[in-house]
């Protein structure tokens, strides 16, 4: 299977190429881009020889035409969308992080192509543009979440219709033990320090917000057409149970398994068949206990307020996501606490309007207005 | 869909009935048989007119016909295989407690119909008989325990061969908190007290031995295909996970739900569609903690033994089965004390010789010599 790798240098594209990794003979990346590592980007193209490359910036462009004359090489947002379409036999596997993920997935859509998306963003902002793609075009999305990994394998074999509810579990992230008077002072390393999984900052951060756990249930909704009423959070601190469907006839299913992203990128890549991935088993007479709570929408805002957002449509979903990833940069940098984040949020929806018919253009446009709001007040 | 019910008046069969009585534009109930409950079968019999029905003793089938002149009447082991193969379009639910149930199952496949099946004893002892019958008569079973279903819903839409473990939860019943040393002097009435699940009093037994746990693996080895080296037993006393499938990727597929046999019993009537059964949703927010804890075999010998035994195959099951049978029927008659059922157990698969070349008669005959050397001793 031929695969282009959209984000090879990140937490999950480096977790998808040990997929690859381990099936040489099944796997072949075609293309593959990053942001700024370029170091990184140079060892993995010395391991798998892709077609195709981009990055960024042009100037680092430059530099990889001349380390590799035998690569194709491109940057900015022309040469990831490139990337996404440059086979078309093969499956896009979109590990951008942030809204530069929305117009690959369009892209390879509208090419008819599969993707594997592990991008939130691209059924945050996009989901409602998405859908009607998808059927257009007769391309399929498979996630590389855990969480809507574990969902999609719970309901095969089963009928969308039958679900009465997603149940979609939540770490609580590095300060779930903390009241909300506690957050006032907590720094970027604390925040970093994420009791379960080793992700990347950003969606680090907005585990301790809980923002993802917001968005995932927007991409929930998007991916197996459930409304928003049948999805809900629960808090589950050791993130054995990866989420749970229940059906109508009471009967839950779930998935479990010791956190390991390379599970759902596995499902994801050798889909319809069960993957020769052997991780560690998850052993429960060990774990011993697992641990189950209500979400609190006061003590996490950000959950109730994307499930509004979603329902709402439009550029609001774009407007939240814009603002989530300025704020969570600026914190990350050092220029906000923690709980201006939310702050700031809050504020981006009250200041921009509502415009319910969109495009990708709009959408796209939208995330940098917003951007550029938060990111002029504190630059 | 037209149900023959076999052992109508016991836990499953009313727990049948129930599902039957939500739904009564979709299932007819045609047959019903029951050992000696006269006034229940009575009660039945004037809410679901069958066509057939047939009991335990002649003499109360003599009753029953000047009673319900307009229905046939049988009685003894020739009246339960009536039942079984009445009409040729139904669906059989085996809920016959004991080895009982095993010459009415093989009447039903041979006669190619499909049996939902909540006695254990068909498996247990006639599972090597059973399979390629099923084969031979393009028969089919379903399971009716909450364990059995719970794995073969954790399957749809799988691979048998992508199956790596089958997780069989056990409650740990009665005694699960007492050590061997204080099950000495334990009574009926508190073996018969069990934490989660309200069931006949031969199965709760079972259940405070564990012996249903081991019969439960080998149920699940031939339903499932599975050698005995990947079926685990794991103490779980919420009892709210039922089972689950490990598959080679890792994954772990899980079926949870709240203790109610109503569940397992639609799932195999309306399969392959979700029933439309609506019992307590599961809140795993208020249940708070899931326990799992391993099996200690020494705590629990009959689980080991069982899993040895099914390994021998031939006619060990089948002793190992009535031994079982005899000893707890001892026990509840207060005749022996509660760990003499292990050591009735122990003995007779001792005294009593192996044969590997079996038949039905061979195991019917040997289910009762087992019997008979055990109650002649106590009666």
């Amino acid at each position: 299977m031929k695969i282009q790798l959209l984000g090879a240098t990140g937490s999950i594209g480096l977790q998808t190429l040990d997929v690859v990794r381990k099936d040489p003979s099944r796997f072949f990346v075609v293309t593959m881009t990053c942001y700024k590592n370029i170091d990184k980007l140079c060892e993995l193209i010395e391991e798998f020889h892709p077609k195709y490359i981009s990055v960024n910036e042009e100037k680092d462009a430059l530099k990889l035409i001349e380390k590799y004359p035998n690569i194709e090489v491109g940057f900015g947002t022309q040469g990831l969308m490139k990337a996404a379409v440059y086979d078309l036999e093969a499956m896009v596997v979109n590990a951008v992080v942030g809204s530069a993920g929305l117009a690959p997935t369009v892209e390879a859509i509208k090419h008819g192509l599969n993707v594997a998306l592990a991008n939130k963003e691209t059924l945050v902002i996009g989901g409602e543009i998405i859908k009607p793609l998808l059927l257009k075009h007769g391309a399929k999305l498979f996630p590389l979440d855990s969480e809507h990994s574990a969902i999609f394998q719970c309901l095969k074999g089963e009928e969308y219709k039958d679900v009465h509810k997603l149940i979609i579990t939540a770490s609580g992230g590095s300060f779930r033990d903390y009241s909300r008077a506690e957050l006032k002072n907590v720094g970027v390393k604390e925040a970093l320090n994420h009791p379960n999984w080793t992700m990347g900052s950003k969606i680090t951060i907005d585990s301790a917000t809980m923002m993802n756990k917001g968005f995932e249930i927007i991409e929930a909704h998007y991916l197996f057409d459930v409304p928003y009423e049948q999805i809900e959070p629960l808090l589950h601190k050791e993130s054995i149970v990866h989420s749970m469907v229940e059906f109508k006839d009471t009967s839950v299913i779930a998935h479990l398994g010791l956190p390991d992203m390379r599970i759902p990128i596995a499902y994801a890549l050798y889909y319809p068949i069960r993957a020769p991935f052997k991780g560690e088993s998850l052993n429960l007479a060990k774990i011993k206990t697992l641990h189950f709570e209500e979400v609190d929408f006061d003590r996490y805002p950000l959950v109730r307020l994307a499930i509004e957002v979603g329902m709402k449509k439009g550029l609001m979903p774009a407007t939240l996501n814009a603002a989530n990833e300025a704020a969570v940069s600026l914190f990350l940098e050092g220029k906000i606490g923690f709980l201006k984040i939310e702050e700031l949020i809050f504020e981006c929806l009250e200041h921009f309007p509502q415009e319910k018919d969109i495009t990708l253009d709009k959408i796209l446009n939208r995330d940098k207005m917003v951007k550029e709001y938060l990111f002029d007040r504190y630059n």
